[in-house]
């Protein structure tokens, strides 16, 4: 077959493929990762290239504009290769595939929980409830009887009854490897040996048996598996410490920026592979680096703890997630047994076990399960509320009484997605805004402090309250027609300039318009009503609320004032608002150091009642009412009001 | 590399070796099986091919007369080949691994249990006492209910829930497979599926789902694992049927013809695979015949249950089996958790599973204790005696109150194997003798009644019997120095002849040596004694044991009173024996059936003690005395001094 070779800048990198390749394939192949959040259906826009050299045939896109034919930009996903050929990538076309700074793993990490290097053993309630460490795989050094006459007792059985002896644990099962393995093994070692075992749903298996005394060297991971960015901690089983840390965007991203995209994407030809292996090899590279700055053998990992949204679990299974969002919305598992974590593909300990958190619906999954344990709702006497922000947003009211979930489907625009120069919070991302009252003028910070690319979903959230309080834009979202060089018009309406291209590193204008505004209004409408229907629906007044925590690798740069300037919070106490960092990957932590905790998540997620908000006869009603900076009735923000009345 | 094509005859068959390699060694590669009681040692004598073209090179062995060399005679094992061979194989130099004709099955596994078409569910020992049917592995077909918006429960759970709904089963366990599979299964069969569960020492697993009603073809195989021979049976679990039974030799025989000689051959080079793919040759031929015969889809064997001695179940795992036979004679497992049949290379459904019957020690394996089990001796109020006859004897005394378990070395002349013209008890072998006491003629019984080719186990039995009788013989076993045409001198003694060459199927006379007496005393005294010994300890007497059974696939040729006559057997009232055929098929169909008797079979095993008898102060002078046809001592058989004073 004929094959055309096509380089890539500024990356420089080549790639063979045959006639009629995409652009968008043809990158993926290269190693070149090319925005794509519709998941290369031609409708986000967000892949535009230039080519620079060759022949392609491209289909007609609304998102590429006449200007944009003359400069040669074409749609990557919809454009076919036929002949050899040099493509641009641009800056904002790129997809941020290379690991994240320490100071963003921070960020997206943070809280009071990611950054300790020893983990208490309590829970983050503050109460410091000790419990029971018990890791899933733990090792034990045996040294074992040696047989005689009077004492025949099986290799097997002198392994199972020195480890009833040791700890009275019994000991029930093992593989076929470990038993070809044993005779020899005990005998060259002098009986002296290390055992591992592994817990699955309260049966103990004998994963391995070592010689010597391996017992100091037992480590775990825990993986947080985002839509977004999937974040992993090597844990020290045998003194309860956090090693290190590290986050990865997740290579899935390239398939498409949401859940949905991404189930949609599993439907083609090998979809479903690709994307099993794109989050798997995301996983192992942080398997590698972590195991690799801390000089431990891979051999000595034996457990690994995922907690995830319901959709990214089944990838990482390689499970068909279809179902997921076809009415009436039934994943194939939310309670995953205890597999081998090479069967899944992770590379640790041939023999090493993989855990997910047990997930309660279609929409709220193992990472919400892990994020109220490790927050400690279902132990709470106070009524709490969890809100994890992210491209969906789940939202959990409830004690130790009852426990209520919901999903609002906020759209990615908070992980700047969807959005015209949204971004997500990597290097260069605009977080942080001042708005002057007077002349408009815009002071911003960047995320690593670069030269500015886009905007974030935080940027985002600072920018309309400023605008707000500045008076640039209405209540509703219309931009002033005032005379302002940051003003102006285009296509579809007005927009605002929060940094001219000599300032940035893009093309274009970093600009925010109204439909971006729009696009946000309605990501905030949707978390606030679901959080206020939740609240409703139980017949409960806010103030009854004690905490409000807020979660995602978000929350850290979420500037609390303008969150509730907007409306995306409640105007309530802001002590009361707790911001919480990644709870999932806390609770995985937790569920890896104790079985028990992994037992109580199984029961907290079988406790949790799924509350579906598209079926709420109210709710349309809410959400209508939260299309307004902060909302329509604005009794209900109180501050907000007071503050106007200020001005 | 230099090749060299080797013929062998009368198979005709021609295979392509290296220089050096053994005749033994070439005819095992063209699947021709040739004697090799010592495992290829040059010890045993008894693997003599006949050069008929071509070089070779071989070493010195007593084995080889003069004239053997004269007639080009060479040991298979000692003999390397040099060029272009042609080599034929005598007919007493050939192991029959072809399959026992149905006669012989029957003979095999006979007694009132292995030809019943319907297994009824009792006990063995005549209580009907009927036990619950559970199978190791039973299909169930599942009506689920469609799941709405008000029944979102995930495909997984929704199993789950319905099994415990029909069945009060509580399943925690699944295959990622399983998993992959489910979403569209489900779907594209209207939730109608059967599935499969496991059971693994009490914990449910879903082994696999299938789309439809498929619960009325669910199929499970028992074998018993014998050193000499392997029998497997077909059962149909839906109806606790036999569907048929088929046994053919365990083609281990061709690398030794006891326990020892495999687990020495196990230590040479890749000897412990050749061993392993032996038996599973064996057992996956009569899978292979079984479901063809009765047309069952391999997909709906779903268990396999099997029992056999220690070092058979070490060489079917392909375990190491040294320890077995270094003091302290300790195997790597006596009790061996469900695993999946194909992991030890049996081929069903490659989701089904494979429970191996627990054994005590490393001389009494799981088919002594599915013995026990389908004989209800662990339940019985009487005293009883299990003699199981092989190559090892293994005795069991005990009632409801205890048991107690030794073995004994018989070695293999009882198998036909180390005496002169023995032979297993296949088509051709002599299995019943009468001696006229007037001039020493000989009439015989063969199997299958063809020519005479060698004398089984039986055989020999009855042949020293008739001796005795026919005063051929003395008590001590000496040939008297009558003049007689079938009483003669050969080098190391005299030898009496059953069948002169003319009217059989070998080359020379079918004879009865001293030597080969002195062999049958020593493994009859060695049962003999073993069982008094352990009646001894116990200090019982002989009298209060209610039933002996007799068991093992040579149980069923097996002359009562000569038996007795030769002293292999007390001298007791003859209706306290049982024929009991193969008790450990018996035992592994029951385990099959019920996990209930799984449950038993583990206690039973935990519950019978060993009893070493090598360090049984008296055992040697019971062993020495017992060294006499019948007994030193005659007193203890009192109908054979009435008998031997009628005369």
């Amino acid at each position: 077959m004929e094959k055309f070779k096509v380089t890539f800048y500024p990356d420089n990198k080549t790639v063979e493929v045959e006639r009629d390749r995409t652009i968008l394939s043809a990158a993926l192949s290269a190693g070149v990762y090319i925005n794509s959040a519709c998941g290369g259906d031609g409708v986000c826009g967000r892949c535009k290239v230039i080519l620079k050299k060759g022949k392609v045939i491209t289909q007609h896109s609304a998102s590429i504009s006449l200007q944009d034919k003359e400069k040669n930009i074409y749609l990557a996903c919809l454009t076919e290769i036929q002949s050899d050929a040099e493509i641009e990538v641009p800056a904002e076309s790129k997809l941020d595939l290379e690991k994240l700074s320490e100071e963003e793993i921070d960020k997206r990490l943070g809280g009071f929980y990611a950054k300790a290097e020893e983990v208490e053993l309590v829970e983050p309630d503050f109460e410091k409830k000790v419990f029971t460490p018990f890791p899933l795989a733990q090792k034990l050094y045996l040294q074992l009887p040696r047989p005689n006459l009077d004492d025949r007792m099986s290799d097997l059985e002198r392994i199972y009854c020195q480890i009833l002896k040791n700890k009275n644990i019994k000991v029930s099962h093992t593989n076929l490897v470990n038993m070809r393995l044993l005779g020899e093994m005990l005998r060259s070692s002098d009986w002296k040996v290390t055992a591992t075992l592994g817990n699955k749903s309260g049966i103990y298996e004998l994963l391995e048996v070592e010689p010597g005394d391996t017992s100091e060297r037992n480590f775990g991971l825990v993986f947080d598996i985002g839509t977004t960015t999937v974040s992993g901690q090597l844990v020290d089983l045998n003194r309860n410490k956090v090693l290190g840390t590290k986050a990865t965007y997740n290579k899935q991203a390239g398939f498409g920026s949401d859940v949905i995209t991404r189930i949609i994407y599993a439907q083609k030809q090998e979809g479903l592979e690709k994307l099993h292996n794109a989050v798997i090899e995301s996983m192992n590279e942080i398997v590698h680096e972590l195991t690799e700055e801390h000089k431990i053998d891979l051999n000595d990992v034996t457990s690994v703890l995922c907690a995830g949204n319901t959709t990214m679990i089944h990838l990482l299974l390689r499970i068909d997630p279809s179902n997921i969002r076809k009415e009436p919305y039934v994943p194939t598992a939310n309670f995953i047994p205890v597999i081998r974590a090479y069967e899944a593909g992770i590379k640790i300990n041939p023999r090493g076990i993989l855990y997910c958190a047990s997930g309660v619906s279609s929409y709220v999954g193992g990472d919400v399960t892990a994020g109220v344990l490790s927050l400690g709702l279902d132990k709470k006497e106070d009524l709490s509320i969890l809100i994890d922000i992210g491209t969906n947003g789940e939202i959990v009211l409830g004690s130790r009484e009852f426990l209520i979930a919901t999903s609002a489907s906020a759209g990615p625009a908070f992980e700047g997605s969807g959005v015209s120069c949204g971004m997500r919070s990597a290097s260069g991302a605009i977080q942080k805004v001042k708005i002057s009252r007077k002349d408009f003028n815009v002071s911003y910070e960047t995320i690593g402090k670069a030269k500015p690319r886009g905007i974030c979903g935080s940027g985002y959230i600072d920018i309309i309250a400023q605008m707000l309080d500045a008076q640039v834009m209405d209540k509703d979202g219309k931009i002033k027609a005032v005379s302002n060089k940051r003003i102006r018009q285009n296509d579809t309406g007005k927009e605002f300039v929060i940094a001219f291209k000599e300032e940035a590193d893009a093309t274009t204008d970093i600009v925010i318009t109204e439909a971006d505004i729009d696009n946000i209004k309605r990501a905030k409408a949707a978390i606030y009503s679901a959080t206020l229907i939740l609240v409703r629906h139980l017949s409960i007044d806010l103030e009854e609320v004690k905490n409000i925590f807020i979660a995602g690798g978000f929350g850290t740069s979420l500037d609390i004032e303008s969150s509730v300037r907007i409306g995306l919070l409640p105007d309530i106490e802001r002590s009361k608002f707790k911001f919480v960092g990644n709870s999932s990957l806390a609770g995985a932590r937790q569920m890896l150091l104790s079985c028990d905790q992994i037992k109580r998540s199984e029961e907290t997620a079988r406790k949790m009642t799924y509350f579906e908000l598209s079926v709420e006869p109210g709710y349309m009603d809410e959400y209508v009412a939260a299309l307004f900076f902060p909302h329509t009735d604005l009794a209900r923000f109180p501050s907000i009001r007071t503050k106007s009345i200020k001005i």
